[in-house]
């Protein structure tokens, strides 16, 4: 998904988010600026302080640099469940670069990404707003179950569609929540509901779809391999769809591609998903969650930000629409 | 080194300490209450908390339970670092259990070590106190580049003393620090400078006397392995020691042993550390710490809990006194 025209809305904020990272990420020790800057450098969609500064700006005029620093938060928590992630899936390729744990190893990766969380907490510190430190500390809670709660539910075929709900707003509807909530209580609280509620929903919009790229053939190019979830034994909603739906014979080839892993039954599994029509079920899935987050924006003052939230709720849903 | 006359100085307030643990570990996600209370259970010997309890009493009479609170969040953080510390070391014997990733697996490790760090933070969160959340989150960053700079001199024979010393400030004298000073800043700040100088010379004298102890022959009760720092590689004072006074020949064989890890070499470095006497000078240096953070103590009005820190900085020096 292409959502430059609505970067462009805060072009000169997301300098500024980048200059911030790296500085918070400079280090006396070295292997920590040499890891940092691979970090920064290596991009990455940096959807989550988009969130950010949209929504900071779609609150009214912004008088201080506070949405810059938390737009940088947001995006150093992230980028440290990544560095965790990759070491518990034992990824070894993100964003088309070595991951963290590949490159350097799984100690550093576990140590660095401890760092980047304390930094982000330490940033958080620096803004001296109660209302944020409650919302960052019960949102990496909630995320942080989230995690253990996908790794529970890995390799288990009886994993629900609300239970796959309940991991991905853990794991990552809740950080597009915080990053709108924090932006709106640091503007003087007024939208914190509403934006909360944008990016959650905004946040599960783009996680169904995240999840459905894992099965159709030409998502290379965003980064994710066809097959990534299967292998790892992931269900997510396109195979938990697929499940409710198929026949028992199906249903049997679909658990035991569960329960194994690999990437041996991804043939027929994509046949089985595409017999029973999972991903128009799971497009519809997002596309209730993008109108949700549309409609929650409908109390905001009319605003090129708010218009560029509202674009980025149809853009999560890419190539589904 | 038996501390039980200090502990029981605040019997009291450790059961509390214990409850409210076990309160905050318990979690809708079965696997982190799980984990959490195998954590709770295994005990060890609970330091951090100690000192977070007696420097709160030291400063005058307690009025709440952030105290309580406090020393609960000092060891949840202090027991995220060892989850992790144990995935990075891949130790599996943790006070003679088995450690969390030997008994779930690294991903739990990581995971339950993520969830604690932010379960701490909610903890600080709820103490409305922008002081103790200044402290413990520059706190976070200086132990987590503490651990990195470790990693970074593992297997390196020219890590000098300083940078030793370095190392132990960063992963373990600050947690102490920040143990004393969070309780003296909830106390209302008068001894927060004394307190914070006691707590992290302390953690100086702790921490050598551990790394001497993985030198000595009869130090398998106490839940540590002679020769495990040697086997990861790790230069300790002791090696620093030795390696800085021995002898060409000898010299050579600590460089090897540091470079190349492993237990082969554990019987001739022994000899070596002997010869050298490098656990005298060891033993010293922590002495002159232990003065150190009992001097500190001379501006707190006088107290049994005064007493108890005191006896705390001597215990410290356990079997090398």
């Amino acid at each position: 998904m292409d959502y430059t025209p609505v970067l462009n809305l805060v072009a000169d904020d997301f300098q500024a988010v980048d200059a911030t990272m790296k500085r918070q990420l400079t280090s006396r020790v070295a292997l920590v600026s040499e890891v940092g800057h691979y970090i920064v450098q290596s991009g990455g969609k940096r959807l989550r302080p988009l969130v950010t500064l949209l929504a900071a700006r779609a609150c009214g005029p912004v008088t201080d640099d506070r949405h810059v620093v938390m737009a940088a938060i947001i995006e150093m928590l992230h980028t440290a469940t990544l560095l965790h992630d990759d070491v518990v899936d034992a990824s070894d390729r993100r964003r088309g670069r070595a991951t963290v744990n590949a490159a350097w190893g799984n100690p550093t990766a576990v140590l660095v990404g401890d760092y980047l969380v304390s930094k982000a907490f330490q940033m958080i510190a620096s803004l001296r707003s109660q209302d944020v430190f409650d919302i960052m500390s019960d949102g990496t809670c909630v995320i942080a179950e989230g995690e253990v709660l996908q790794l529970v539910n890995q390799h288990d075929p009886d994993t629900s569609e609300a239970r796959y709900l309940e991991v991905i707003e853990g794991k990552t509807a809740k950080m597009f929540e915080a990053a709108a909530e924090c932006a709106a209580a640091l503007a003087g609280g007024t939208h914190r509901v509403a934006l909360a509620r944008y990016a959650r929903c905004l946040g599960t919009a783009f996680q169904i779809v995240d999840d459905m790229m894992d099965y159709t053939s030409d998502t290379h190019t965003m980064g994710k391999n066809t097959g990534d979830d299967l292998a790892e034994g992931k269900p997510t909603l396109p195979l938990i769809r697929a499940l409710a739906v198929a026949s028992e014979p199906d249903a049997q080839i679909l658990r035991a591609a569960i329960q194994s892993g690999g990437r041996d039954q991804l043939p027929g599994v994509l046949a089985i998903i595409e017999r029973t029509q999972a991903l128009s079920y799971c497009a519809q899935r997002a596309r209730e969650a993008s109108d949700e987050a549309i409609a929650a924006l409908r109390t905001l003052p009319p605003s090129p930000y708010r218009e560029g939230l509202a674009q980025l709720a149809q853009l999560a849903l890419g190539r589904t629409a």
